[in-house]
């Protein structure tokens, strides 16, 4: 029986990874907190190997890895492919770390005049998607996280997207700033939530907006109960409006962890869409093993 | 010879006071940075008798204190009075320390359904510039900073405002996260500038536009040459975005910072609008000033 695959979506802050069998199975899984921003300069193959070695002593036949590993600060540069793109484009464009053994994944770009937008390791989870048959071959995806990514994909490639930095800003937010003391609690989908959705979707003033939290305490309005919520709730609110303006499917297809995919639907539904949840994992570990599969 | 007016702008993280004779000349004056942040409970007396020691040794007839000093973490509480507020109206609302000696000047709010805001130490500004004939007693404010406000005044009054997170929001941006290595130096009023103005302007989803900056030197397109400039430019678009729709009128006037005013100024002139640019502590003075006048 022939020696497994290793495939790994290797992003910023963290990794995960799957030992596949020659028959499609995982048959082992690993995940930690080593990401991109802890591995030193000329660290890259130690920190291979300790990914190998979480996953038992097999040594791959072939290892495939998508994410930050493959920026400009990650293992080795695997390039930005204009959209549209496809899995067997992203096939075309493998880097090669060890030729036939060590590949990584290109990202996706979009350049046009005046507009910019990069993604990495998502377009393995979408096309991932797509191959699995998780989701259609035409269809409007959203990734929420720390860079929010909505994604259309027509004919089974990736043609355009958006990133909004939601995640990101809410963080900072909690933890620093004016905002802090009110919004640092944990945000749950309530009545607070609610309202700051329908703020953010309507207003497209979002810098502003989020004041809000600081002025309804300050003048003890008792209007927001939970300012971490209320505050999540504009910001999502402001994702989906600037994310559903370059998708009009009913449906969106969200991949991603459980907390937040229940938020993001909870807030399509009051943009009047759908939100179907995926599970992030399992779109990433389809994309990669289609990728393998071509790449044999 | 009476003696003199203590009035002092003592706002978060500094203070501003001057000491105003008989006549209404500014005999002293001075600055610094123990703002509101850096008074222990139960020191604020010690803390103003320093602000008296900077400005000599004269025990001052009255003094009047505008900004955070007010605030719930400040010296002493003085309540929010709802739009709209005349100079007068701060007059009848003066929270007194010391009866007939030291006041705190109340700050302002609006509060609607759905909609709360608030401010502290800019009411005093922009009514006093109306007060000094700086701005017409019909006009349209700016005061940019960390939290800008738009305020819009009829017949002397504070009719309705806006505030805008921009300057918490930029600060943030550049000193930590994505964008920070990109956005990290100083901002000019060049294309790149220019070119984020026009895109806060018109677009409507700055937490997504920011990504711009990240996206850009990614794909070494080249196109934005420095960072903090299209950041900064970006943010103020969107500022003016939120704030010019509050008021139609063609002239903005500026309160503040002359280095602030001067980008505010320039982004205006892309929005189609003209800025004139009033200094703040002049305007703080005036506004006191003349609130000491009436408290008399």
């Amino acid at each position: 029986m022939s020696a497994p695959l290793l495939l790994a979506d290797w992003g910023t802050t963290s990794r995960r990874a799957w030992l596949v069998d020659a028959r499609g199975k995982v048959i082992a899984s690993a995940q930690d907190r080593r990401g991109m921003t802890t591995v030193e300069p000329g660290g890259w193959e130690a920190a291979f190997g300790e990914l190998k070695g979480l996953l038992g002593d097999a040594e791959p036949r072939l290892s495939l890895l998508a994410g930050m590993v493959g920026s400009r600060s990650g293992w080795r540069e695997a390039h930005y492919l204009a959209c549209p793109v496809s899995l067997s484009d992203l096939v075309d464009e493998l880097c090669w770390v060890e030729p036939g053994a060590i590949a990584i994944v290109p990202g996706i770009c979009i350049l046009r005049e005046g507009f910019a937008d990069v993604m990495r390791g998502e377009e393995t989870q979408v096309l991932g998607a797509v191959a699995a048959g998780l989701v259609p071959r035409d269809c409007f995806v959203c990734l929420p996280g720390t860079h929010t990514k909505w994604i259309e994909v027509r004919e089974g490639q990736v043609v355009q997207f958006r990133t909004v930095m939601t995640g990101e800003l809410f963080a900072m937010l909690q933890t620093s700033g004016t905002l802090a003391t009110q919004a640092s609690g944990l945000v749950d989908a309530g009545p607070d939530f609610d309202a700051g959705v329908d703020r953010g979707l309507e207003s497209g003033s979002p810098t502003a907006d989020i004041f809000a939290v600081r002025a309804h305490a300050l003048l003890d309005t008792g209007r927001i109960g939970n300012g971490a919520a209320y505050l999540s709730g504009l910001l999502i609110g402001a994702d989906l409006r600037t994310g559903l303006a370059i998708g009009a499917h009913p449906t969106v297809e969200i991949i991603g962890r459980s907390d937040l995919a229940a938020l993001y639907s909870h807030a399509l539904a009051r943009a009047g869409r759908k939100g179907r949840t995926i599970e992030g994992g399992m779109a990433a570990v389809s994309g990669l093993k289609h990728l393998a599969e071509l790449a044999e």
